[in-house]
């Protein structure tokens, strides 16, 4: 195989309670890409559509993975990789733009080398491309883009992810506010500090969530949605965002929150008519803020990327 | 039924990555109680042997529970309650030793009314009873003594405990070191505050944990076995504790903790056998101390509570 052609899905980090440790794969919004092995060695940015990300291998992020993974190949090459990234995730959006593009890399890489690394080192590889953008290799984007469904981080040394299972009738509708919130700077406004008592109701709500996802239980994941840590210093940022979970829970949403760093705001429901009917909602009160928006209804992911 | 005379298990809460959430069930240590059917209105306590405990019903963990549901009862009752307790699970113990005693007459009388009350209502009843000794209607041994196994108490407002899947070959040895820790004063010497980074590594443990016992992954559940937050604070008050915890993880332990709030350490195991290695050993070690103890081996208990 000389070329490949995939889609890099986005994926929603964080997933309320489970900040920098929860994250699941969406299906229906990503990036494409394609691989191709070239006579000119090194890994070599050639092209970019849908925005304006740097073409130099150090300072893109699908070039800092692809590296990091060529690192740790122990053959030598007479040929080298080039990457066409074709954007549809909005860097900023909180829906795994980074990883999209770093977790496409080495899954493409991989492929095209006859798939010498695992999994779990794909991730270690493609966080070294977080790295770049969120001064620290996390893994909770790039792991469900990589593995599929939901995923959690169990810890980084050495790095350990877990594959969740995911009810059928899983669907998310995802609000993009057309406002842009930098992943480091998001994460400079968090406090070094929390409440015991916050963090015991956290670890409870994570640990009904994991019990919820095998059990099948719709309304304790959705009652498991619950982040007393994280979002009220990152909500403020968010025009209207308690007025889009309140809507979303009374139409019926199992439970919604900010995607990653944000600004997007994810609302899980069961079934995609009742995502379908939380998006026309969200689409009609969200109109009045005057900020530009998307909005997608997506299932979960059980996948991961796909080549195409 | 006039009476019932039941063994009231004592029980692990915390489970080092889940404080105040995580407890389970032990099967061969506990207390007998028996609870009787009588002419004289009202719940009296008769008999306590093992301990010096109050007889007057609203000093004694095992009346104000029994009181709680009595309260909850909506029939006129033209009969009282006596209870006997024969204490083996010494208070203070950090194995649950209140928790036994309030549960058990929750569940006694429960059985003798019919029962009436489903056990979530029980758990609730019991914790108003632990709420004399820990200033707070804590569950997280009332919930496993009720139902065995593991549980996870989701919230309190409302009460939401959730039982969590058990491994067949799963035991633990208990150590007792006989110095008495209250639990209300080893809460005190908790900070209000916590490390948000620490608060992400244990809740990435407890959702682990509960992952690990979904899928029956022994080495999962050991490796989640992690408490950052409270054990560094606990574990100063408790003479030995790095030795036994290093010892029980180079003879063959899954991991170990403090169990509730101390003094015992808990060391789980995959097997029988393995438990009483890890027992023989740490007893040797333990001896050097001069500190008196108790050492136990038990499996987990599936059922609770059961009439004997």
């Amino acid at each position: 195989m000389k070329e490949i052609k995939i889609f890099s899905p986005g994926t929603i980090a964080n997933v309320s309670c489970g900040f920098d440790t929860l994250g699941c794969c969406l299906d229906t919004i990503g990036d494409e890409m394609i691989i191709r092995k070239t006579d000119k060695k090194g890994v070599h940015i050639t092209k970019i559509t849908g925005d304006d990300l740097p073409y130099e291998t150090r300072k893109n992020v699908a070039g800092v993975a692809a590296l990091a993974l060529l690192e740790k190949y122990d053959q030598a090459l007479d040929f080298g990789f080039e990457i066409e990234i074709f954007k549809n995730i909005k860097p900023g959006s909180g829906i795994g733009s980074s990883a999209a593009s770093a977790a496409g890399a080495v899954f493409g890489i991989n492929k095209l080398l006859n798939e010498p690394f695992t999994a779990q080192e794909l991730i270690l590889f493609a966080s070294k491309g977080e790295e770049l953008v969120s001064n620290y290799p996390i893994a909770d984007n790039v792991a469900p883009a990589l593995l599929g469904g939901f995923t959690l981080v169990k810890g980084y040394d050495p790095l350990k992810i877990l594959k969740l299972p995911v009810m059928d009738d899983l669907y998310v509708t995802i609000l993009h506010p057309q406002i842009e919130i930098k992943t480091a700077e998001s994460r400079a406004i968090l406090p070094e500090k929390v409440n015991l008592k916050d963090a015991v109701k956290q670890w409870a709500n994570v640990g009904a969530l994991v019990h919820a996802l095998h059990t099948e239980d719709y309304n304790l994941f959705g009652s498991s949605l619950h982040d007393l840590i994280v979002e009220p210093y990152r909500s403020q940022f968010i025009p209207g965002f308690d007025q889009v979970v309140k809507t979303a829970k009374n139409s019926g949403a199992l439970g919604s929150g900010i995607s990653g760093s944000g600004p997007s705001i994810f609302s899980f429901c069961k079934g995609m008519q009742q995502a379908e009917a939380v998006k026309n909602i969200i689409n009609e009160i969200y109109k009045k803020t005057g900020i530009p928006f998307h909005i997608y209804v997506s299932k979960i992911n059980r996948k991961g990327i796909r080549i195409i």
